[in-house]
Parts: structure tokens; C-alpha cells; sequence
């Protein structure tokens, strides 16, 4: 295992009923600016429960923050906070509300522009804390200090790290309403975040990698209930959990990660708009196969305890196995990518670039960005233009 | 799912070396108290890297907190820090030290007698700040608000809550001297911790069923490998990080708990001085047997995930299994019970009262506790004093 540092104060606020806590939480004296998406808060009853527990209260309302929420939206909001003093920010509704609010709160007392912040965190001086009322499990940054961000200027997708929620209210009852889309984009983006941080060297930590694996087998258990039915609370609360947990650190003490999949994947979205669940349902299986070789005890690994695919001499879906030709070791990796793919297409994911209209050039344009930037990824730092270009050819038809 | 609440601020610096890191994590204004066990911190090495890492500082020493620290002992090290106004707790040792320190830090600025505050902690008013040196992974007091005090007049033990530390430095190398029995009770004391939060009503959270099944796997297959070497870094890596997981609230989020073996097995110590771990090796296979029907759901998941025991048509060791018959529920709810009783052993630990020298007058005075204090304990509200009594004839000898 490898040393690490693990801290994460988020309070987490989960279950039914749980918006009506807000105004325990969020002191009474805060100049709050609460953020909302694209309108969907209006009519799904979160907006009114929102209302109901800050009664009494004053707010600034910043409507509009996009999915893959830009830059240009996200400096109307910080001169609407700095107009109003706003010293306390409350994020309602998905990961990009959440992500675009960490991005407000740490630019509102700052004289920097925002994406100068983005590229350049260290220059984030005083920032103002926020929380979050979190209605799309997906991207875990209710509890994190991540955010993406996009430039519609350059097209670029950049990542950056700020801080934590001080709190989150999760009411799996506020996705009842969600688009059977979002749920499949959600549940592939929370299978793929735990995967970035297991599908790695083998052997770092047991514990690690059961809890892993733990999220893994409940999102493969729970996808088909909600398919069935997406107002089963159980499995929404089940989701959920996982998509949290799948990206608060709790998967990654002392384990190497990797995250290429991730940074091909936001060109994509970059470069097409795609969304981010979606890219990723593509390159993942795509970057398993070129990278077999490398991460094939994982794979082995993965592919007996999360789809029961043992060695050939032990029949299949019966844990163990001891065959231990290369040949075997090959048929049982691409078994487990395989059975990876089928999950996503079963959330209904296209698993293919040419699915989605994507060809040549786009490939092209990536290798070409990833050479300009000097960029290379991945666990073994080996991904470079090339190789991320190879790797799309893998998922291109 | 149930509503919960999770919030654990406590920062976690796992690693080799990491005791370097005291002087940045503790203010270098803090009028410091470090307080110890019984000795052994002098001849491991561990003072002495303290002592390094916070070399040009000043600080009192408080040497003694004994295993199941006594109230009594605790008094004397809030006398000498309230003589030297010390602000901030700095516990080195093992689970004892610390949930001792957590009195201390309690009562220090408090006029209420320490005994008086866990039996009532709603006396506590301002506590000072506490972190941890933790070299014996256990209990998990490095990263909970819990603490488990004894008294020697009424031979009475309790346990009580106020705070996280703000850190806990865990360093694996510092257990490389810890000796055998101490590492078997640490191992079935994280076993038992959850088991208390897994061991219930079946179907809650399949997450938090998949991570408790995790810490239990890996505690199982890392048991044999400290056996074999007790300087086995990673080996001891996993159970250190396992024993800190398993009682940090990560695996009892939205379930129900149990706790009544733990509450048995307390008052086996506080009549017997019985290591805490040992204890819990006797109770824990009993209690399973006397509500093996209430627990049967569970048991079986438990049985055939932890264990590898399957239904009866399909053969052992094969996951699934759809034996549906009483009696093959039951042949497979003992199974899995034996199978803990024999991890328990195989870590050199008794499994029966009578190997201990007690017997039915301990039994009978546990008995009139329960009855007196109206004790009724676990997931279903029904271990009084009666059901407790018959627990402990199940494991007599």
C-alpha cells in the first residue's frame, strides 16, 4: 500500500425528507446565492421543497448553469455574487451545478478571471464555502473538491480541485423524475470513476479493491431494478450511495489511480458536446483492450469477482480458477471487457464512436491536441497522442 | 434504506514514516499533553520518533492509561493537565490510550468527575482537541467519537461518545512489535465491530453489505499472512486500514445496528479483566446460534459471501446456491457460524467460557445486571437479561 492522506468533512444528509434540514445547516445569517440548472428544479418539486425549508430566509437565485456548465455562464453568476456580497453559495440539482458553484465560490472574492482560476488553481485565494442539495447521482462531487469545466471560447474541458461541500442533502426521492438518459449517463460515470481508481496494478490493497468491486456489483445488481422501475426508492438510494462513495476517496487510500479514460473522454464532450456518461461507456472498454497486456492481472481479477469469469478448466460464473496459460488469461480478460461493454449497452449507451457520428477527424484533432499539450496519462504514464488516438480507433465502429 | 447523517473530519495519514508529520499537524502554539500506555512506546522506537518529530517543542507526559482504562487512572491525567492548562491531546499507544484521551479531553475544562461525564455526556461543555499515534489496530478509536471506559470500584465498563480526532497518524511499521495475542484480539475485535453493523435485517443497503463483506474478506485472507510474518508491511497494512474502517461509520450508513455482542462481552471484562477481543470470540458464535432464526437471511448471505457456502445441490465453495429447504438453511446458517468460530480459533482464541475458568456464577451475575439496569440490547430490541444468560450457556464450554 502507498502512503496517503485521507480527509473528507463533507456532513452527508441522506434519505426522504431531508431538503426540510436546510435551514438547520446553512447559517442564518449567510448571504446565500442558491445555483439551479436549466429549469427541470421548477417542476420536479425540488425548488418549492427548497423554498419551503429557507421560509423566512433571503436568497439570490443564479438560474442556467449548464450541463458541462461553461465559463462564460459561470462569470454572469460570480458578478451576480459579488454584486450582492454573497457570501454563502447553495448548489440545487446535478453534478454541473454542483461543479460550476465550486468554481463561483472560489472566484467570487477573487480578482482573477474564472478560467484563469481553472488552469491555475493556485491562484485561489479566500474562497466562500458552498453546499449542495444533490438530485442526479453521477458525479460524486456532492462530495468531493472536483469540478469540470468547459470553455466554449476554445473548446477545452479542463478539470480543477477547489474544496468540499460543507454538507450535501441526497433525497433519492428528487430523482424520480430524472430522464431515463441521465440515469444511464449517471450509473456508466459512477461504474467508470471507481474503475479509474481500481483497474490499476494488481495487489495495492485488498480492502481497497473490495470496496471497489463492492460499488461495481451494486450498480450491476441495481441498474435492471431501475430499469424496471425508476421510482424504486431502494434502488435509487442504492445508486446513489454508490455514486458518492464511487468519488470521495473512499476507493482510493493508498492505491495508484489512473484517469485516462476520463481526460479522452472530455474531448469528446469538448470537441461534440457528447455527454460525459456517454464518452465514457465508449473509450473504457476501448482503452481495456489496447492496455490488456499491462493491466492484466486487474483484469483477471475484475473479471472473476465482478462477472463471476473464472478459468476455462472451472467452467464460467464459479469464482476461483486456476488455468494459467496465456491463452486462458487472454480469452478471460476480453470475456470481463466484453461484459463491461454489455453493461453499458444495457443502460442503453452507445459503446461506438461511429454510433454517435464520430470518425477520423475527431481522432486526429485529439492525437493532435494531446501532442501540442505535451500531454501523456494513464496509471503508467504512457498515453500519449498516439496512443489515445489508437485507442479510439479501437471504439470507432 | 434508512435516513442517516455521515460526517467523519478526521484526517487520516496512513504510511511508513508518517510520524514525521506531528510537528506540521499540531499547532505550534499548543500547550500539549502526550499521553502513553503502560511502556512499551519507549522500547519500540515510537517515543522516540515523537520526540523527534516535535523536537524544540514543549509538552507533559502522561504515562499509564492501561488496557480498559480505568476511570480511575483518567482522573490523575485531567488533574495534571488542568495543573499545566494544557489546550490540545496528543494520544500514542493503542485503542485504550486513546478512548482514555477522549475522557481527558472531555473533562479537562469540565468540573464534573470523569465517571460522571460517561454516564452522562450531555455534562460535557467545551472539549479541547485530541489526535492519535495509533500502533494497535483494533478498536478504531483513531477515527470515531466512541470510547469504552472502565471503573474498578463498580467493576463497571461503558461506553461513551464526544469527539473525532482531528488526526491519526498510522503507522504500519509501529505494529511490527505488537505481540500475537494482541494482534488476534485486534483482528476479532475489527471482525466482531462488523459484524455488529452487517449481522441484521437483510436488504438495507447492498453497498454497505458489499463493504462490510469486504473488510471480512480481507481480514480473513490477511490473517493467515501476519501469522506467517508479522512484519509483513502490506499484511499489516490491510488489517491496520480494515481495522480503522471497520468502525468509522463507513460500512453503517442507512442500516440498523446491533451491538449486543459487544455489550456481553463487556461485562465478561469488567468481571473477568477479559481482553475485549477475546470476549467477542466467545459471544459473538453463540449469540448467532440463539437468534440464528431472526438472523437467517443474513446469515446466509454472510455464509456464502464471506465463507463460500453455497445451497446443498450446488456443492460448497460456489457462490449462488438455490437450496431452498429449512433444513438446508439451517445446515448452511451453522456452516457459516462454524467457519467464524474456527477463523476465531485459528487466530488463537478461545471460543468457550469454560476455557477461561468461567462459568455459571459469571453467567448468573450477568444475568441480574441486565435485570437490574432493565438492560434490553441488539438490532430487535429483545436481549434482556434472560436471552443474554442463555447466549452464554450456549457457549459455556
Amino acid at each position: 500500500m502507498k502512503n496517503f492522506t485521507f480527509q473528507n468533512k463533507t456532513k452527508l444528509i441522506f434519505g426522504r425528507g431531508t431538503i426540510a434540514r436546510l435551514a438547520d445547516e446553512i447559517p442564518a445569517s449567510a448571504r446565500l446565492m442558491i445555483t439551479f440548472g436549466g429549469g427541470s428544479m421548477r417542476h420536479n418539486g425540488v425548488y418549492d421543497q427548497v423554498a419551503a425549508a429557507l421560509k423566512g430566509r433571503q436568497w439570490v437565485e443564479f438560474w442556467g448553469i449548464e450541463p458541462n456548465p461553461r465559463v462564460e455562464t459561470l462569470r454572469e453568476a460570480v458578478a451576480l455574487g459579488k454584486e450582492h456580497g454573497v457570501d454563502f453559495l447553495l448548489a440545487v440539482g446535478g453534478g454541473s451545478v454542483a461543479d460550476g458553484t465550486k468554481l463561483i465560490a472560489s472566484a467570487i472574492r477573487n480578482e482573477a478571471d474564472p478560467w484563469t482560476i481553472v488552469r491555475n488553481p493556485s491562484l485561489i485565494g479566500e474562497m466562500i464555502p458552498l453546499a449542495t442539495v444533490m438530485t442526479l447521482p453521477a458525479t460524486g462531487s456532492e462530495m468531493n473538491a472536483g469540478a469540470v469545466i468547459s470553455n466554449d471560447q476554445t473548446t477545452e474541458k479542463f478539470a480543477f480541485y477547489s474544496q468540499n461541500p460543507v454538507f450535501s442533502i441526497l433525497d433519492p426521492e428528487t430523482t424520480f423524475s430524472l430522464p431515463d438518459n441521465q440515469i444511464a449517463y449517471g450509473i456508466c460515470d459512477t461504474f467508470v470513476h471507481v474503475m479509474e481508481q481500481y483497474m490499476t496494478t494488481a495487489g495495492q490493497s485488498p480492502l481497497m479493491d473490495r470496496w471497489a468491486e463492492g460499488i461495481m456489483l451494486t450498480l450491476v445488481e441495481t441498474a435492471p431494478k431501475i430499469r424496471a422501475d425508476k421510482r424504486n426508492y431502494d434502488a435509487m438510494a442504492d445508486y446513489m450511495l454508490s455514486a458518492t462513495m464511487g468519488l470521495n476517496g473512499f476507493v482510493g487510500m493508498g492505491v495508484e489511480q489512473d484517469w485516462a479514460t476520463h481526460s479522452i473522454g472530455h474531448e469528446l464532450t469538448a470537441l461534440h458536446g457528447i455527454s460525459h456518461g456517454q464518452t465514457l461507456a465508449i473509450v473504457l472498454p476501448a482503452l481495456l483492450r489496447v492496455l490488456r497486456d499491462q493491466k492484466m492481472s486487474k483484469l483477471l481479477q475484475y473479471g472473476e469477482r465482478v462477472w463471476g469469469i473464472g478459468a476455462a478448466d472451472e467452467g464460467s460464473g464459479c469464482g476461483g480458477g486456476s488455468g494459467t496459460s496465456a491463452g486462458d488469461f487472454e480469452r478471460r480478460a476480453e470475456a470481463a471487457i466484453v461484459k463491461t461493454e454489455e453493461f453499458f449497452r444495457s443502460l442503453g449507451l452507445a459503446t461506438r464512436l461511429a454510433e454517435l457520428g464520430v470518425g477520423e477527424e475527431t481522432i486526429a484533432e485529439i492525437e493532435r491536441r494531446f501532442r501540442e499539450r505535451g500531454t501523456v496519462i494513464g496509471e503508467g504514464r504512457n498515453i500519449d497522442g498516439a496512443k489515445a488516438a489508437e485507442i479510439l480507433r479501437v471504439c470507432e465502429r
